[in-house]
């Protein structure tokens, strides 16, 4: 950490900085500038943090100099990490699309959708059972029910499940019939929750939270291998901005700065990103381009009668061109899907 | 609800949408511009909700004409309410300051800030002992013994105690501490927690998040609400922004926003919008100046030895002052602190 | 327009707002829903707009229902347009790249830079001779003398060069030297400038503003079109956002998205948008991914000596290996290079 | 400044940057910390700011310690500056208020609101003569015209008046009229417009960029008070946000931040900063509690017939309402209005 003391800090000032570093067995060294003194402080940088250094007398600001996550770092795992689900491989060469309706509506639409998505060549399939809905007179999701047809499709197709977990109660019920448990991106930040799911050691799919930055989102991930579990997927889904065209905007750029940043691999949504169906194949395809590992699509057999989020999915058909027009990207960049 | 069509849309497009509107029991009226076709669905808008109009082939986009909100909303409700709390009001003449540390770090420093704070004229004691940090390996408050801490500095001073709930399963034992219940900002869109706090039926203090609009904050007022609880303090902390010289930017004209669309008293939090205590003073001011109904600030004994946010809190002497500073300007606006 | 009057609205305000669309020629048609009255106004959306609706005793709020750029508008013009600029093709087949210095610094560095990014396979050159710099204190460009480098460079390798006007007092000196006129993000809403490029009829290269919608940078195209100039390229550069590990955020969803709304052709700057070296590579081959007609990117025989922006410049080798890398990418979308 | 090594760089890497460092009169003084080399450069830190540090191999990040702005900077310039025009003082005990119509109509409608806003205790008279408007085909304001009615209304009244500036070929037929020349928000970063405004000495009134943070704002104004004017006021008018309930966010704490970092008076517009006139008076109060050296406010004899800006503007009866209520106001904190 560094610590920048103010133009003017007083010699008392600054000894008592000095102290207060020393005071929790670490050291320091101190650059005399021409207008101000800056601390350096040496050692374990967590241990420095638990001081309010900023509320010290003297002192104008502090910069930390370490990443504040570890177990996720690139620094220390220099090599790619590869997270398996079922035999399918998020982080190797093949580019794994996720496809699915936005909510789980009954068996016969989310058994259809898993067919024909899989023959497309997607490896998973996504569907909520539990939504989380900006109002409370909206659909929130059919709950177990729905786990229990995701389940059916599971049967019926062998593709693997993902499904998002929204309440720490709920953990076990959604563990007990998904493969891979989503923590949303209005959750990102739910501790608890994070704790709770890393302890479980089932793969998880962490999405960045549209008011997060990517080193929170690492952070984020960090609760969740921090309590054991080194089996989780990153999701970019898009941030929060003034651009109202799209529903959030796409920070296609979290991709290579995930991957320098980090071993854990990383795919997008492109479905929550714009909001907009017209503009997923467009954003399907930078993201394979830009170093994504995977895609998770919405798909519906019909968007104008889905319940939630019909104006972000694909039709069936939609979704059969897209893929076609993925293989050639994929290839361009050393990889295939 | 407006449906605009897209320029060119077919005849069987719209008739297609006016199918769908009377499918579900609802009637249009229609604008025939010279450019496009415009759709008014007429009655209860929650109805056209649940359609994914912007699906439907021909539809360029759709706005809501109506609050998602009901039983937040001003037009329905139309005095102010107030939300009291062991005989203190929030949303009435009284502004009112709640006062404390970020965390409760042991029971002397939080009985001693609770007798200042108290003799300074702060009507409620505020301490987290669950806190969301975004490392896990910082602090993560002291848990139970810090409620039971909060409780004895009720004891003590007599001032009502608010602390923040993170995990549904942790709600009856911080219920059965706390006189409000604090639903931080970045659970503001955990609406599993926002659901059973709802059903409690206990004040609820429920702060902004970050990303989050004032109309989503009203939505989110609107799950606890709906829930059959009534007693919702909503607080202004700051969002986030590409400015960087503050914690978050104190979005001030929150206030009036909230205070036109809802009956519900709005406090703001300067510690936590501002990040900087020397910044504190001077947006206690303006929010009361603003027609704010309280204030939630951090003040610490030693900011420089607190374990969190040491950086926004203020001491108790400065504390002292500002409360003096405070008077004048509420008499300015027709109340008293 | 669509104008929706408050819940409550009398009659008379009613009545009176028909007054004042009537009173300059339009038309309307009310529709009276169970809590509102939604007027719709039919002809020339454009004199609506000089009616300040908003202001107007009973009205909520009123929404645009047509696009408020023409000439830019892609419902008008149906077929992408080429802009043409010394037989290099913007809007065609090709994907252009265009590189070379922030900063043109000398002759040598110029010249030398030119000839490799051509042998590379670049097909215009880039290079500014007037700098807008945060600090007044820093590298302002070297204004004529740099304009008179870019033409030799051009002597030397036949690439058109496109150069950055600030001032609308230096239009004519920079219009002597260069192929393209550039307006840069910070004068996107300059819009004296943009008359006065407009008037010229060279083509112009505009960038988009870092707090700029998409529909805002299509409005600044639109006082270069209605000048009488149609040979506009867009530039998505990047816009401000919370994200602070990368200079500003690349809104890739902008491609699709201007492709959609209009004929216009649109190529991405991924050097100013990530402000890292080490993201552009994967960012230039999104952006062909996604569909942008062309790159601008910053190149330097030796970034760390450059004087601005070397930490986004790419040096002569990896621009060389990024040009092998997107030949692939360009032709899984259809393209060549 | 401060340098970060990445974890790993070599001892040529760091040797390298020792050099560079020197070779351009520097010293420097390193700390080798467990993980990273840091490197801290003492001496002028502009000096430093010309190496392009972050392309240097082995270099992770750097941080500036310095203030990149001077003239403007509280540390050299430690009392608060006045601002004089025409015997209205900017930062002095009197809040200023500028109040007067978007755009200058005609000579009665400006005359009329001159003389109403005097009567109601304004000091200075605005109104846009040269509009910065989104849309080529709406009204761009009246120009020389509008000037003219400016000094009419200033004979009329004697208040001062403030005008915006758009074009550098303007400077000089702006500044024959106006008391006060603005420099707008849109035109924060027009360097070629600051730097000519800046060498003609008359009063500048700077915008707040909607981008900007306030360090830009100060480097900004930095831009005008290194060509040798020091009449420099600045204004706080909103950011751009998501938040969409108001026009942009207007960011309070800029307020205390100038404040704190410089010794320029500081104004606010909540006008612009909210879009929405019901919301003017509450913020208006705020902006002042806050320490705020002034308000400029959007006054109209009938805000329904203004030809921009109508929904933001008071009447001329509301206008008389606010002042008094602003009194008591400034009196809380010690000043008068």
């Amino acid at each position: 950490m560094i610590i920048v003391m103010q133009h003017g800090a007083s010699k008392e000032q600054v000894d008592h900085v000095f102290e207060r570093i020393t005071s929790i067995g670490l050291r320091y060294q101190a650059i005399y500038g021409e207008e101000r003194v800056v601390i350096g402080v040496i050692g374990e940088e967590d241990l420095i943090r638990t001081l309010p250094i900023d509320a010290m007398p003297g002192v104008e600001r502090s910069f930390p100099i370490l990443h504040e996550f570890r177990l996720a770092d690139r620094e220390w795992h220099k090599e790619p990490s590869e997270v398996t689900v079922d035999g399918v491989v998020f982080g190797g060469t093949k580019v794994v699309v996720i496809a699915g309706p936005c909510a789980v509506e009954n068996e016969a639409m989310l058994v259809e959708t898993a067919e024909r998505v899989q023959a497309a060549g997607a490896s998973m399939l996504r569907g909520g059972a539990f939504k989380p809905r900006t109002s409370p007179y909206t659909f929130q999701g059919h709950g177990e029910s729905a786990l229990a047809y995701l389940a059916e499709a599971r049967s019926a197709t062998g593709l693997p499940v993902v499904t998002e977990v929204m309440d720490t109660a709920d953990i076990e019920l959604v563990a007990s019939y998904a493969d891979v448990l989503q923590v949303g991106a209005r959750n990102m930040s739910n501790y608890s929750l994070l704790k709770k799911v890393g302890k479980l050691g089932m793969p998880v799919l962490l999405k960045r939270g549209m008011a997060s930055t990517v080193r929170e989102l690492l952070m984020s991930a960090e609760y969740i291998l921090s309590n054991g579990n080194m089996k989780v997927i990153l999701c970019e889904r898009g941030i929060r901005t003034f651009e109202d065209g799209t529903r959030n905007t796409l920070d296609m750029s979290a991709v290579p700065a995930i991957k320098s940043m980090s071993h854990l691999p990383v795919i997008v949504d492109p479905s929550h990103a714009t909001g907009r169906s017209a503009y997923i194949a467009s954003m399907s395809k930078a993201a394979i381009a830009a170093g994504a590992d995977g895609l998770m699509i919405e798909v519906h057999p019909n968007p104008e009668e889905a319940i939630s989020d019909g104006a972000q999915s694909l039709t069936l058909d939609q979704f059969d061109q897209l893929m076609r027009e993925l293989g050639p990207i994929a290839a361009a960049v050393g990889r295939e899907i």
